[in-house]
């Protein structure tokens, strides 16, 4: 076994929508190596109760331990929502969920103290980012809305049209009437529609990317277990998936911004 | 054991879609009992692949028989388009899926000989309607075309809404100009959203609804099998789902009318 540093980092998610977050961690820490899990024969997990995910995200977090990694993050919003505290509680290593990193920057941005939070249905029903933006700042009003639609329409590849605007019209006006002047997109896909969504709210409102914070706070998480890659070899990322959907190419070229990286299928009967 | 006629008739779903199909036998059949097994947990099985569904398939089958069931039916386009022969392979007993009954009622009400089909990814990209289709009038033209937004609209609840017309228009539009006569909903949540579909067409074209073309099948298929349950006696339907999402009584309430069933959660580590 070779030193515990040099060991990769384990990302998982529901399916593709974590790769946001792998892109930015490769972008701040490129000498780190990365092994992948997207659960796609059972995704989505954003509208599936607290139980179901929970179980889901212990048997994604099980496949990632045995390969050898020296830290778990859940790059999925849902999962992030409702399990975290349960992953941390049970294995001995650090766990980083998106939903800390992204209330950390909500808090530390906002001027007004109005925070507007977007997610899944899974997500918004938890209140995770209510709850966490509260022990930050307990002044801090925060308007929550689930976006149903919104992961269809970016996996649709539907970023720019005219019929996405509409929705999103619908699903964020409330919240831009309400005066928000943060508004944290929570969920590793809606980065794909950010223009769509900056439309509706105008130039005065910043948008938290989560995968950016998660990426820093991974770096910090790093530092301070002293666990960082020592510099040298050659890194192997290495991806997996429990199901090969036929769009998948097209939509992890999507994510990954054009990089497409070698994938393997699991199957799920070797999880659980 | 109670005569083999007297027992329960299995229906499966990757989700609650297929409860349309319920509805139906219940009003075609009356005398029937049946077990439901959404495979709530897992859904949606339309943007899978086929290995992945075929498999889920054969353990909701599994599920089914053990709970005594005289036949199965597919109530689910994509597990229909991709694992019905699989299954009738496998087990003995009769297994109705409801793209056979959707092609035949297509056939048989064309008058141009043009017909259009819509359906999930998995559904389309397996082209069963159009070889079901060739099978039964090889000069029959059938275009196809997913429309992957249609399940998450009509779970939304947005069937009246202006931007689902819009999005219905930019989906079905290729369709009505190639001047298609009938149109299959070959999805079980596309009757839902029947009424905008309808706009996109006008009167002239007459929409196929899988439901009740395989009820109709599964009353030919058990007086075929001498299967039909004899009279007396109380039917105690059962549902059972391997997830309970929050929204699940809302969206059952939507399929079945109103009339809510008792439902059971079956762990999906019972399965497989």
């Amino acid at each position: 076994m070779s030193n515990a540093s040099n060991r990769p980092i384990g990302v998982f998610d529901s399916g593709i929508g974590g790769l946001t977050v792998v892109a930015e961690i490769m972008r701040q820490l490129p000498r780190e190596e990365i092994v992948y899990f997207g659960d796609t024969a059972r995704l989505p997990y954003g509208p599936k109760s607290p139980e179901t995910v929970t179980q889901f995200s212990i048997e994604d977090t099980e496949f990632l331990l045995r390969n050898d990694v020296k830290m778990i993050v859940v790059a999925c919003n849902t999962a992030s929502s409702v399990a975290v505290d349960a992953l941390s509680a049970r294995y001995d290593l650090p766990v980083v969920g998106v939903i800390r990193p992204g209330a950390l920057a909500a808090v530390s941005s906002t001027l007004r103290g109005k925070i507007g939070v977007i997610g899944t249905e899974g997500t918004i029903a938890s209140r995770a980012y209510s709850k966490a933006i509260g022990k930050l700042d307990r002044d801090a009003e925060v308007i929550e809305r689930s976006c149903p639609l919104f992961v269809p329409l970016a996996e649709e590849g539907w970023t720019d049209r005219e019929v996405t605007l509409v929705i999103a019209h619908e699903y964020l006006t409330p919240l831009r009437d309400a005066g928000v002047d943060v508004v944290v997109l929570g969920c590793t896909h809606y980065p794909i529609l950010k223009g769509t969504i900056g439309k509706v709210f105008g130039p005065n409102v910043r948008l938290i990317d989560s995968a950016e914070e998660t990426a820093s706070e991974v770096a910090e998480r790093l530092g301070a277990f002293s666990l960082e890659r020592e510099a040298g070899g050659d890194l192997e990322h290495r991806f997996y998936v429990t199901d090969v959907p036929h769009r998948f190419r097209e939509q992890a070229e999507r994510f990954l911004g054009g990089r497409l990286p070698r994938v393997d299928l699991v199957s799920i009967d070797e999880l659980g």
